[in-house]
């Protein structure tokens, strides 16, 4: 099923993906996703934040439509499903709502959020911070990548306009329901036995940054009691956040790490880690975090980069779509500790909800990300009996 | 003295330089001393390793000649002084030297050492090294810099012929002497009250590779039982190379890492680190890297990326300059942690020699670095007086 985006910013060395966004792999997947549209003959638009839109029917503030999507950017190297299963299955969706004659009462979607992972900028789901305000485009615009280059200098190049991101009420308006299959990043499914289930809740997270300062510094000629090391504070915080995390039952991770100037036979002057914490309840990730900023000496710079709090889907919509999802039995309903677009408009107001496909190892961003293709396939049905559900009996989700 | 280098390379941010091996910085510096050798009509010679050698007189291994110099390249966010003072002290040396009205009977030169710091591809002093044999051009072809460009590439890209690198005994045949002024890289010169002093020997030292691996995996679905997360043995390294250091008596230091995939949501697959370490005997080096292998999981990956053995420097020679540079009383004489490409041209058998210049702070490999201009000036008349005592008394020397 994924195919078709199988060669895109892939890395052969090692089969992960590189699909930063607004990268030349990036634009390559908006062409593809807009090709989709057109030989559907939908109607694409890109809002003002870069997120796209492929529409059957015309909607408008009076008659939102039911949408499906998810994300095309990768963490670097990761895998193939991570987002692009949900915008692919999205489309396959409506191929069979098609197929079955159906005439929608109101009209049917397929998104894709922009810069979703956040690994260029640092910030995970962008496109839908924006488009909903929790963002404030001023903070996004001066966020900077690994090459010093500005939000705002990217999607210049990019031929987007900066001084028009932001809170986007005109697009808001028309999404009536928005639903994100994604491939499952943990074992629930597989425990349950079942190839597609439903979200429950989205724990709490954040990311924050520490910056440890030293003082460069020859690494042959300073005697260790003069030196001003900020790699020693950086170790000590890795192994505490470990600690902390098993103490307080929460997961916590430093994953990306830049150290200036980074040459091997000097004393860095800067070492700048990012941690992410995440946990089933907020209080113990907060406490964490504290932990450590309390841990660290004065010179140790800790800021919040991100913060989402816990996401709980709606409950009734929640199970319709285990009961229609799931066939006999209605699908089993799990949380997750990974971030999502639908959280974003959950919170916003936007009444969401979110499909998950088994994923036998748990694996996720890593090229060892894997789904089977029959689960995918009976993911992609589950997805057209949930928005054939809900685009036909809107008033009836709606009024409940 | 150093103002016509000041803008080259230089970070407006950090007033920092970045000027490694071949980068459009190191051209330009190239030219520079091309500059300075065609203003005095001196013969300006690359060697096959991208050496610079600027001749006052023609030498041969019959009339070989006394050489001054030193390195323009630097580390990242490196000083002014390390390296470029020794080569525009060489330039000013020689105008002393031709105001003097001497006639050397032997041709004295100015040298430039290619890639002396290994910022770029990891091997210190690459240019001598490969000048005398002791690294094999084949190594140095592979070896690559953060943008996955091999030596090869990059060398081929600035029009030199990657198959002509290695040992190159016409070059050596024609170096009679080499004397490398420095400027000092700790407070040895501070504490003797002294403006120059001269090296006694060089600690040795190396480099080692550590590579960390474990399972990339998502940050907010991976159980903390279930990670495999190389962060953590990493940091473990870190604070037990410092504690072995501390208990062995040297320096050990980690001051460049890269962490793949480098993304804050996802648990890494790699993390790579260098280690420095030094000290002033051999056997506690070798020791603390053998207790950080002892102590490394069967996963973790330890090479040798580079190795020096101590540098003796001529004991004759070394009290010659110790009586010509000091004037009424013979300069301080002064070992060094810090490795120099006069260590690799000694080691290889070539007579050589070190002049250090006073640093006020000591600090070095960093924007901070210093030496006053009163001190710099003494260290060009120190080598002035040094080359016309050894150029004009060469078989005196040599007959030793």
């Amino acid at each position: 099923m994924l195919e078709p985006l199988a060669h895109i910013g892939r890395d052969p060395a090692t089969g992960g993906y590189l699909r930063d966004a607004w990268s030349d792999a990036d634009m390559e997947l908006r062409e593809w996703f807009a090709g989709e549209a057109a030989r559907r003959g939908l109607d694409l638009r890109e809002d003002r934040n870069g997120n796209l839109w492929a529409w059957w029917g015309a909607p408008s503030p009076r008659r939102p439509g039911v949408v499906a999507g998810s994300h095309l950017d990768s963490v670097r190297q990761g895998g193939a499903y991570d987002g692009p299963l949900g915008v692919v299955s999205a489309f396959a969706a409506l191929d069979i709502l098609k197929s079955r004659d159906i005439s929608p009462a109101v009209p049917v979607g397929v998104a894709c959020f922009t810069d979703e992972e956040g690994a260029r900028f640092g910030v995970p789901c962008m496109g839908s911070r924006l488009l909903t305000g929790v963002l404030p485009p001023e903070r996004a615009l001066g966020l900077t990548d690994d090459d010093g280059d500005t939000l705002a200098d990217v999607i210049s190049r990019a031929g987007r306009e900066p001084y028009r991101i932001g809170r986007d009420d005109e697009t808001l308006a028309v999404i009536g329901t928005f639903v994100e299959l994604h491939v499952e990043q943990g074992r629930g499914l597989v425990t349950a036995g079942r190839p597609v289930g439903v979200a429950s809740a989205i724990w709490p997270h954040g990311r924050w940054r520490f910056d440890f300062r030293g003082r460069a510094d020859h690494a042959g000629t300073t005697r260790l009691a003069d030196r001003d090391d900020p790699m020693l504070e950086f170790a000590r915080m890795v192994l505490a956040a470990r600690a902390a995390a098993e103490r307080r039952g929460v997961v916590a991770t430093v994953g990306k790490v830049r150290v200036s100037p980074g040459n091997a036979n000097a004393i860095p002057s800067l070492v700048s880690a990012w941690l992410d914490a995440r946990g089933a309840d907020e209080r113990p990730v907060r406490d964490l975090v504290a932990d450590l900023a309390a841990g660290a000496s004065a010179g140790v710079d800790v800021r919040e980069e991100s913060w989402t709090p816990v996401v709980d889907f709606d409950v009734a919509l929640r199970d319709r779509l285990a009961r229609v999802a799931g066939g006999d039995t209605p699908a089993p309903i799990l949380p997750t500790g990974a971030g999502h677009d639908a959280g974003i408009l959950a919170t916003a107001g936007v009444q969401s909800a979110m499909l998950f496909v088994r994923n036998p190892t748990g694996v996720s961003h890593s090229p060892d990300e894997h789904a089977e293709q029959a689960d995918c396939e009976a993911g992609v049905v589950a997805l057209a009996d949930v928005l054939e559900d809900l685009c036909r009996t809107r008033d009836e989700v709606e009024g409940r």
